[in-house]
């Protein structure tokens, strides 16, 4: 790779000619190809911006520009471009550098971005400021895609940027792709925006009937061709839906053509005020497989960087399914028997399984688009009309969704299940991804069911309990595999807030929610191998709280330890505690769970032992 | 009100003729401006739609048909119309009906709202479970103020409703105003939307010049005939924000001619579909002042109904201050000393008296809309580059941005200061409105300082140390008028997470946050009269928590009280709580605060007392 060899920072870049950008281009999508095939990662929105990333650092003057990536995964060609080359094969990893772009991990990364839809917000936050202070010659550029566009706040931003009259630059990078297809009215639009050809045919075949260039009628001519321009006028400033709301429109140009796009950013460099530049690209643009399947290919895993063919382990025996799994083929289960049930989600169809739904009842499968506040809302209306809907929102995304869950749904005590996918410390993705805040979020909201399994049996069971409830229910559970292989039972009704002994011991009890319940378990073996039998508890549901069996295990123990996949502050140890305050019961607490700091990247044992709350960890504050 | 008389359900209004629908609507406006001349309430916004609403009903069946009003405060027609004329007078007040749509209230209410811009998602998720169970027949409909459409998740319904083919009629409600003046580029765009006149003015041109009307040229006369029919259909398909989404567009019309909203409403009634009606209506209608000054008329609380001179106390003596007027007007002192400081409010600045500095610096204070995640990361963007945002949101709608909160401030560690309006229980807007779940919601976010002034002078003080605490800082405060008529003091730094003791007792310790702890001085008061003295402590910080302090009330007293104008599950009490587990303090601790259910409307001292924390209470809780 002998141009990316040289390249360390921008500024080796902009020392390039322009006809050598191509080149780069590729090499930089080698380079990305080979290091995202052994250290898994986000593949195709990356390589999908490779060259608009290479025209961004090559006209603008960063980082004193500022370049704001929406849905920061897109920002790998970013962050090797930008010094972070040689540390490149630690990405995602624990101690390593982030997935996403990070603020205190460079200069260049101008604002952090894991969820969607936040770029034009920060961008032009950062443009009136720089215009406030002066600073007239910076440049602020979002780049978003049109999957996130569809994201309400992104609208909000658009809406307030055109009457701001700050120098800010959204590049809309469409593929028409999120993570799955991208849907919706905006979506149709896009790919509409360009035909104006009937305007073009129609244009042409009157100029012809008037005479063409020749002499003939040439009054009426130049009225005609005023009249065409006003037109055009009406048609291109009007028409756009960008203009409407006080942007100039730029666009749709190739994003695959480097040299183009550097003579068009330059362009824009000197048009002041807020301006889009829709650009076209293709998710996975450089590895054939990627092009053709952009949804498998948005973070495939480990794969062959030469063939492109994802690894598939050839394991023989069978091993437990993903939750995720269990959650969507249970839903086709419920749902061919209970014709009320139907399916939300918030552009993750693949990512939660509810594509299994989408399969068998198409039209009881709804995905919304990036849009949690509409996905819940929209839950809340088909509740009111009697349907039972299943609204899968990954735990850290229904952040977004919170105020709608209070009031669209908890106020009007309607039966919509929430069942929060990614709860808990979810590894490679890092801060802005783990669900760790749920239970303490959820807690203090009334009328709410809020449950968490400990396994895929009980996943199932509370998927098919909540179905009859007729109240606001959340079931929260972890990425990746559960521990049962054999886990396709019958499904039975769980008692609404009764926690369940797992293990039987003396002196010491844990008391733990969900699928956590598993290290617990863990620890308690390795303790009695030891010679330590304790008790392990699974109150499965943080509200409401099983007040019985928690006064059955502070009266029968010594010592209790809370243990819980999330923020300590306000969830189930801080519950307990009340519990013992309020009955008081003067035995020791300790609460084990996620401390009030924000938690980076890694694995998820490697995270879980930071936190303290991995097996050895809990064995050893046991002992 | 010959005609009102008679009418108690839609049913009754069903019967009149066509004709008399305009005096219906003017004896309407007579009752809503009589009855909330005397019961304060929201005046203009169901002013401007008393015809609409008249047109709906007396069109569409309802309510088996579904009406759903966006920002529920402009359905008082609706409510008279619905069974509830007889006990409007009881509107807002503790056990009366409800300020906005209530589910529970009456089966007219299709969906319950108070927040903003929730009405299509809902109206969608009806109409789609309608279809799905074979009701084609039913009638969905959402009305929503042009203001209403700056949130975020209206944008994200309208994107979903685009492409499903749902039976959804969206009436757009353009009155060019929230409660203030509306902003942004939708709103720029729907004082252009009527502006085809270029295309108008320059047909007929053209048309003329060929003949008119005239025989000659005729086979080019059809080719322009078809050339402007294409780009007429251009025109108005494409150039229209909710085509080019997927809607069919209709408007815009008079929305205060009842007659013919019916005649238009009916013919919409067969067209299949999502549809958007666009309206223009005046906030205020028919009540002069209103009509001129929306903003003050938006809830002007007693007023003369036949002048509409509203009521001003006309006492001498000097009373304290609105919290909201502290802030404004600190704010501004600040701002004229720190050139930093900005300020940011989503839609609410005479609300939170941002408008002190919209008039003293307009380019340093930004009302962005009703766009409370917008307004967040905004805020963000803001501090990335230097400045020190004041965001201003009340805390029932700062619902909306936890997770911008939590990302785009807190995990950046991004100097942004949060002022938390209308904090606690705020009164007659009821349910949706109370501010009491944010500090158990926000307790558990990292990085984060939490704190709450007791009164004015604190409230100024924690403003003058958050502009240099170069960390996430919340200032909550609650509605209304605070305690201190002498409040403009010299500000000065407080220490962060310091509490202070108000008043040092003996045996029993109120541990209280903020104003509330107001009640605790006075419960104090009366207690010592009563021969008990009692210690009163604000924390002032609900984090960082100052354990110091509560050391050493543990370690002096007998029994604590926690007292908090929010939530209990999570919140101040359960800090507490947790603090004395830890360090195995174990003298009784009772929480008073919010109980995990939905409050709803009231005065503030009814729903103190409701809630177990008036003076009262809390006098008989200590004793």
């Amino acid at each position: 790779m002998p141009l990316l060899n040289e390249i360390s920072f921008p500024s080796d870049l902009r020392k390039l000619q322009k006809n050598q950008l191509p080149q780069v281009c590729d090499e930089l999508r080698d380079f990305i190809i080979e290091a995202v095939a052994l250290n898994p990662g986000h593949l195709g929105s990356s390589l999908g911006v490779v060259d608009l990333t290479v025209a961004l650092h090559y006209v603008f003057n960063t980082p004193y520009d500022k370049i704001i990536w929406d849905v920061g995964h897109q920002a790998y060609p970013h962050k090797i471009l930008t010094g972070r080359k040689e540390r490149f094969y630690s990405n995602r990893k624990y101690g390593g550098i982030s997935g996403f772009p990070k603020m205190s991990e460079s200069e260049y990364d101008a604002f952090g971005t894991g969820h969607s839809s936040t770029s034009v917000s920060a961008t032009l936050g950062m443009a009136v400021a720089s215009a406030l202070q002066g600073e007239t010659d910076r440049q602020h550029i979002a780049v978003i895609g049109d999957g996130a566009l569809t994201g309400g706040m992104s609208f909000e931003a658009l809406n307030h940027a055109g009457v701001e009259r700050s120098n800010i630059l959204v590049i809309v990078n469409d593929n028409g792709i999120a993570i799955d297809k991208n849907v919706g009215g905006l979506s149709k639009y896009f790919t509409q925006i360009t035909s104006s050809h009937t305007y073009n045919r129609l244009r042409n075949h009157i100029w012809n009937l008037l005479g063409g260039n020749s002499e003939y009628h040439q009054k009426s001519k130049n009225y005609v061709r005023r009249f065409f321009a006003a037109i055009k006028a009406l048609l291109f400033r009007r028409s756009n839906l960008f203009e409407s709301i006080g942007f100039r429109y730029f666009g749709p140009i190739d994003g695959h053509d480097v040299k183009s796009l550097v003579k068009t950013l330059s362009d824009l460099k000197d048009i002041d005020g807020p301006k889009v530049l829709h650009i076209i690209t293709k998710k996975g643009k450089g590895l054939a497989q990627a092009e053709n399947d952009p949804t498998l290919y948005h973070a495939p895993g480990m794969f062959d960087s030469e063939t492109g063919e994802i690894n598939t382990t050839s394991s023989s025996e069978q091993t437990p399914p993903r939750f995720q799994d269990v959650f969507g083929l249970t839903l086709v289960e419920l749902a061919e028997k209970n014709p009320k049930i139907v399916g939300v989600t918030p552009a993750m169809p693949t990512g939660c399984s509810m594509t299994f739904l989408m399969e068998r009842f198409p039209n009881r499968a709804f995905d919304v688009g990036i849009a949690e506040q509409h996905a819940v809302t929209f839950s809340a209306g088909l509740a009111v009309q009697g349907l039972v809907p299943f609204c899968n929102i990954y735990s850290s995304f229904m952040q977004r969704a919170l105020d709608q869950v209070m009031h669209d749904v908890a106020l009007q005590n309607l039966p919509v299940i929430f069942c929060l996918d990614r709860a808990g410390l979810v590894g490679e993705d890092g801060a802005t991804h783990h669900g760790v805040f749920d239970l303490a979020q959820f807690r203090c909201i009334p009328n709410m069911i809020i449950a968490s399994p400990l396994n895929e049996v009980d996943l199932r069971n509370l998927m098919f309990t909540a179905q009859y409830t007729k109240q606001p229910f959340v079931i929260r559970y972890p990425r990746g595999k559960g521990v049962t292989v054999d886990w396709k039972k019958n499904m039975q009704t769980v008692e609404i807030g009764k926690g369940v002994c797992l293990k039987q011991g003396e002196k010491t009890a844990i008391v733990s929610i969900g699928a956590i319940g598993q290290n617990a378990l863990k620890a308690a073996e390795i303790l009695e191998n030891l010679g330590q039998k304790i008790s392990v508890y699974d109150m499965r549901f943080l509200a409401p709280l099983d007040e019985t069996l928690l006064h059955e295990i502070f009266k029968t123990h010594e010592r209790v330890i809370t243990l819980e996949d999330g923020v300590i502050e306000g969830g189930l140890g801080s519950a307990v505690m009340e519990f013992a305050v309020k009955h008081n019961y003067n035995i020791p607490i300790q609460r084990l769970g996620v401390p009030r700091c924000f938690v980076e990247q890694g694995t998820i044992e490697e995270l879980q032992a930071e936190c303290g709350f991995d097996v050895d960890s809990i064995c050893k504050q046991i002992r």
